[in-house]
């Protein structure tokens, strides 16, 4: 019999965007307003989305992930012109409350029952409220950890301590589920287990970059977004999909 | 006679890549290297140098430019295949020592003769020595200023305080000049002037990503990086060059 030790693993938490939710599917949406441009669009809104979580987590200047999100739409479409229509970014900010679940999500969670579950995301309460009830999955989840109420994003560590508080569980008894790198890479560096859904392989990229392909908006998003960062500690687990997660972190 | 006023303009300080230092000029020794994927690289590698500065920065997990510069062009590196050459990376990273001035920063620079210039920059000591020393432009600068006297990076609050601490000056009493949004956004909130350099216009990108265009990593850099930020001031002057700028603060 396995003595349960002080580190072995009291609750599995989950990062949403890009590891349960694909942030992909915005692309419809933005595809049937800007013909041609929905693909170039939904990467650079990513992107910046992204950014301006740092920048503003940074700079001392939080706004909630809702904000962040228009702003990083506004800029988008801004490059493609002028924007000065507010109810057009309302809508179409809209998308990133009503994104697809990845296929692997509802069964690596249920494959996962017993165990106490979470999510932790940049999202804001507003946004992962709609979210997890869109998708019926709301109730699988002890806790929804909001940044918000630590007023930064990921990977500051007071965003990881803050799941900790509310789990009232120490770093190491926490593990984060997440394809994001630079949240592997926070969370292993605050001193979380990790374990990264690796989406999009290395060789995959790699075979997408290769010289003499063309490279365009998916495939420089993929090259900054879907690897192992190139700094801190190696995740503790990496899994294709969330359905293996269960057999290796047995015993865990 | 116009009185000097509390917030007369007292020292004028530059940001150096991509606002003197232009670092596209890469391309060159990428491009020999890997035959075909020089932009890709050059674009991939200054995309994850500035996020590694925000994610390094956020995390409490500074090390300098230098290091971040490595660790960029290290994972850029490995998208396109294993890397596992240290002196391979070494000698590719110190193009970032050797870039090439603006054609316009030299004017631009002798046209403010008289007042107090300086550099602000996240550039370590070594690196701004060898970049500043190589372009002959050092004697120009009263003070050459790097955030890794506060151990942070742009545009963490810290890295314009410091700046002003060096040069005994109020924030409302420093003009930063940069062409990166991200800069001018967190000097603007910190309280410096700030002058934008707009190297690339919107209608220059407008056109290079209209629909029917192909987008390559070139555009998607410029899309994420030569526009004004979607949130934050305004800049206090924008200028298309260097040279414009003296002009523009006659009697600040």
């Amino acid at each position: 019999v396995r003595n349960p030790s002080s580190d072995a693993i009291g609750a599995v938490i989950f990062d949403t965007y890009g590891t349960l939710f694909d942030t992909h599917s915005v692309i419809s949406v933005l595809e049937a307003e800007y013909p041609g441009r929905g693909e170039y669009l939904t990467q650079i809104w990513r992107l910046k989305q992204l950014e301006y979580t740092w920048l503003r987590a940074l700079g001392n200047d939080y706004r909630d992930f809702g904000e962040v999100t228009r702003e990083a739409l506004h800029y988008s479409l801004s490059t493609l012109g002028k924007v000065d229509d507010a109810t057009r970014i309302e809508r179409l900010a809209d998308a990133y409350n009503q994104l697809s679940l990845f296929p692997d999500a509802l069964p690596g969670l249920h494959a996962l029952a017993g165990r106490r579950l979470a999510v932790l995301s940049n999202g804001s309460p507003q946004m992962l409220d709609a979210l997890l009830h869109g998708a019926h999955i709301a109730d699988l989840f002890e806790a929804v950890i909001s940044v918000d109420a630590a007023r930064t994003f990921k990977p500051d560590p007071d965003s990881y301590q803050l799941a900790c508080d509310v789990l009232n569980l120490q770093p190491a008894q926490v593990l984060l589920v997440s394809s994001n790198g630079f949240d592997i890479q926070g969370a292993a560096r605050f001193g979380l287990k990790t374990a990264r859904i690796e989406r999009f392989t290395a060789d995959a990229l790699r075979a997408q970059v290769a010289p003499g392909r063309s490279i365009g908006p998916a495939e420089v998003f993929r090259a900054l977004r879907t690897q192992l960062e190139g700094f801190g500690a190696q995740p503790d687990i990496v899994v294709g999909s969330l359905p293996e997660l269960a057999a290796e972190i047995r015993g865990m």
